[in-house]
C-alpha cells in the first residue's frame, strides 16, 4: 500500500520528474508519433497551500479563458449585424450559450416575459393567445438542434476565404431546445382548410417576418423558451422564438409574437429583397429553406500553430446538415487525393451538430486538410468546383463547400496555400 | 394572400382578442383540461419601437431570469461547503454550467493552465507528465454524463425533507464532458503487474484525494477539459477534472493534479471517515462508488404553485443511473396506487440525467405526485420503506428513494401532505 500518496508536495514531484527517461517503446501502442508528448515540461506545477472560493450562487468561466465572439470592429448601424462564434474554441457539440452567434436585423429587444403574448390567428378556427406561463402547460420537447444563417460561408464562395473556423463558419451554433411543438398549438387552433403558410413574426423593433409552409410546422418547429438547460437567451429570442430544425437561420423567428395563418407566403423584404437565391440564369430561388450537410476541421484551423514539430495530434471538427442525421465525415490531410474516416461523436441527433475526431501522425511536412461529411440522405458535401458548375458565381447563401486548411512546414496553419 | 400579416400592431393583437371566443370544442383533441389555456390574456404585448442592443462579444442571460444555486446562508468554513442546482429551474437534461452544483473541501482554487501539470506515476513502467496542451493532442471523447454527490438526498433520509427539488436533490447536475479517456494514458505508462489501484490527487488546498479502481480507469473514465461546450468551469475542476461517470462525485477529483498507481487503496479520509455507508450491524460499507437509479419530479414540484385551476399541466422531471441508461420512468398521480409511463427524452446516454414527461389533466383536488425510475439493468427505484429494510436508519448517503411531492387543492404544492 503506498501511503505516501497522501503527503504530495512540488517537490515530490520535480524529483519524480528528473527520475523519468521517456521511452520510445513504450509508446507505440498509440502510435509512433505520441512519443513526443513525453517531453518533461520544464513549468513548475502551482500547488495552493491557501483556502480557495466558497460555492458561489452563479458561476462564471475561468478568468484565463478568453475565447468570445467576432463583432464588427466598427459600424454605422450597430443594431443590424452578426456576431460570430469562435468554434475552434467549443468542445463537443454544444455551443455555450453566451457564445451562440448572433443575426439580428433591429437589435435585441429587452422584453418583459410577463408581458409577452403570442398570437395564433388567421385562417384557423380559434384565434388563440398564449403567454409564456400557458405555453409551459404543454407537453414539450427537448431537442438538440443546430442553427445556421443561411449567409454561413457567404464570403467563402466569393473568394474572400474565411481565416479561421470563427470567420469562414462561425455563423452556426448548437443547443439543447427545449419548448412546445407548433403543431400542438395549430391542432388546437384548429386549421381552416386554405390554410397552407404561416407568416412568422418577430417582437424586434423591425418586426422580422417570414413565412413558412404550413407542412413544416405540421412536422417537426417548435416554440422555444428553454436553451442549453436555462431560459433562451435574450440574443436567441429571449422569452420564445421558432425553432425550424435544419431550416435556414432567419425563419427561425427570434422574440416571437404573432402566427398569421394564411393561404399564400406573405412576400415580406427578407424573402424576395434578401435571403433569396441568386441562379446563373438571373432567376433567383426563393424559400430554399433546407440546409445541406457542411462540415469544418475546427483543429487544426487557420489561424492556429501546430503546439509540437512532427508527431501524432488530434483532427477534429463539426458536421452538420438540415436534412437529418450525419452518417459519415471523411477527412484528407493530402488536398482531397484520399480520404479516411473519421470517428463521430454524439451524433445520434437529427439536424444537429457532431463531432468528428481522427488522430493523425504528423510528419512534419506542408499539408492540406479538408473534411467532407455525407448525411443519412446520402447528400455529399460538396467542392468548390462542384459547387460553382451548379450555382455558377452570382450565388452566396448556403455555401457549404469543403474547406481546405493548409498547415506549413512551420506548423502555421492558414486558410491559404504556402505562397499564395 | 394576407398582406395585413407585415403591418401588424398592438391594436391589431388587441382587436382580434376582442373577438375571440373560446371553444372547448375546439379544445378536445389535446384532452378536455386544456380549454383553461384559451382564457385570453389581460396583459398588454410589450411592441418596441426603438432598435434594441447590438451583437455583442460574451452573451448573458436575461435580467428577468434569477434562478440560481443554493448558498449555505451562513458558515464559518465558508471554503467547504457545497450549492444545489435549481433543478425545478432547468430544461432539458444540460445543467447550464453557471447552476452546475458544487461541493468543495477547501474552496475553488485559482488555477493557471500554463503551469498545471498531470503527474502519471507509481506503478508503470514510465512515469510521464502531462500538460493541458498535451492532453489535447490525445484522441478525445465527448460523452453526456451527470455528476452527484453521494450526499444528495441526504436529509431525506433522516426525516427532513427537502421542500423544493434544489433542496431534495439539487446535488446533481448534467453536462456534455470532452477529454481523453484515462486508458490512453495508462496505455502509455505501461501498468506493472501489481497495479490495483490509483490514488487520485485533487490540486486544491486539502489535496483532495480518492483510491480508484484501476478496472474502472480502464473503463469508461475520462480527464475532462470542456463541459457544455466551454472550458471546463474553475468549480468543476478547471482545468481538468477526473471524471468517472456514474461513481458518486467526490471520487471525480477536481483540478487533477496526479494519479499514482498503486496496489492497495491509500485509505484516506475521503473513504474512511467520510463518504461510507454505516449500515445496520454497525459496520461500514466502503467504496461504494456506484450510484442507483433515481429520479425527481421538477414541475409540480414543493415550492411551486399551479398556474390555475383544474385544467391540463405537464408532469416533467429528471431520472439518472449510474449503471447505465433510464429504461423507463413512471408516474403516479394517487401516491404510489397507480403508474404511468412517462414520455423519455434524450434519453440515448448512459450514466447520464433523461428528462421525462407525462401530460396530466388535473381534477382540481389533492394529489401527492410520484416517479419512479428504472434503469437498464432492470433495477427499479426504491421506496422508502424499501431503503430503511435493506439499509437501516444509520445510512445517509447513496439515498435513492421515491420522492412524493403533494398538490393541495388551492393548487400549492409541497414535500408534506396536508396538515402534516
Amino acid at each position: 500500500m503506498q501511503k505516501t500518496a497522501v503527503v504530495a508536495s512540488g517537490r515530490d514531484i520535480l524529483n519524480i520528474m528528473k527520475m523519468k527517461e521517456p521511452s520510445r517503446r513504450n509508446l507505440l501502442s498509440l502510435g509512433a508519433g505520441l512519443a513526443a508528448l513525453t517531453g518533461c515540461s520544464t513549468s513548475k506545477q502551482e500547488t495552493p497551500t491557501l483556502l480557495g472560493t466558497p460555492p458561489s450562487k452563479y458561476g462564471a468561466r475561468s478568468p484565463h479563458e478568453t475565447a468570445v465572439r467576432l463583432v464588427p470592429a466598427e459600424s454605422k448601424t450597430p443594431s443590424t449585424g452578426a456576431s460570430r462564434t469562435p468554434l475552434q474554441d467549443t468542445y463537443g457539440i454544444i455551443t455555450p450559450s453566451s457564445l451562440h452567434f448572433e443575426r439580428h436585423h433591429a437589435g435585441v429587444p429587452d422584453i418583459d416575459p410577463a408581458k409577452h403574448e403570442l398570437l395564433l390567428h388567421g385562417l384557423v378556427e380559434q384565434p388563440l393567445v398564449y403567454t409564456l406561463a400557458d405555453l409551459k402547460r404543454f407537453p414539450a420537447v427537448s431537442q438538440i438542434h443546430f442553427v445556421e444563417c443561411s449567409g454561413n460561408g457567404r464570403s467563402e464562395y466569393t473568394g474572400n476565404l474565411g481565416p479561421d473556423p470563427q470567420q469562414s463558419h462561425g455563423l452556426a451554433s448548437c443547443s439543447e431546445w427545449t419548448g412546445v411543438p407548433v403543431k400542438l398549438l395549430l391542432a388546437e387552433a384548429k386549421l381552416k382548410p386554405a390554410a397552407k403558410w404561416v407568416i412568422a413574426e418577430g417582437g424586434d423593433a423591425c418586426r422580422l417576418t417570414r413565412s413558412i409552409p404550413v407542412a413544416k410546422l405540421l412536422d417537426d418547429a417548435m416554440i422555444v423558451y428553454g436553451q442549453n438547460g436555462g431560459p433562451i437567451r435574450p440574443e436567441q429570442g429571449y422569452p420564445m422564438r421558432l425553432l425550424l430544425p435544419g431550416w435556414e437561420g432567419n425563419t427561425n423567428i427570434k422574440w416571437l409574437r404573432r402566427l398569421n395563418v394564411a393561404d399564400a407566403p406573405a412576400m415580406t423584404t427578407h424573402e424576395t429583397a434578401f435571403y433569396t437565391d441568386l441562379m446563373p440564369d438571373g432567376k433567383a430561388r426563393q424559400f430554399s429553406f433546407e440546409l445541406e450537410a457542411k462540415s469544418v476541421i475546427t483543429r487544426p484551423a487557420g489561424g492556429q500553430k501546430m503546439p509540437g514539430g512532427a508527431g501524432t495530434y488530434e483532427i477534429t471538427g463539426l458536421a452538420w446538415s438540415g436534412r437529418g442525421k450525419i452518417q459519415r465525415v471523411e477527412i484528407s490531410v493530402d488536398d482531397g487525393k484520399s480520404w479516411k474516416d473519421a470517428d463521430l461523436q454524439l451524433a445520434g441527433f437529427t439536424k444537429a451538430f457532431t463531432r468528428f475526431r481522427m488522430p493523425w501522425s504528423w510528419d512534419g511536412s506542408p499539408a492540406a486538410l479538408q473534411s467532407r461529411a455525407t448525411d443519412e440522405t446520402g447528400y455529399l458535401q460538396p467542392t468548390e468546383d462542384e459547387m460553382l458548375a451548379a450555382r455558377g458565381r452570382n450565388y452566396g447563401y448556403h455555401n457549404n463547400q469543403i474547406k481546405v486548411w493548409y498547415v506549413r512546414a512551420d506548423g502555421s496553419v492558414s486558410h491559404v496555400a504556402q505562397g499564395a
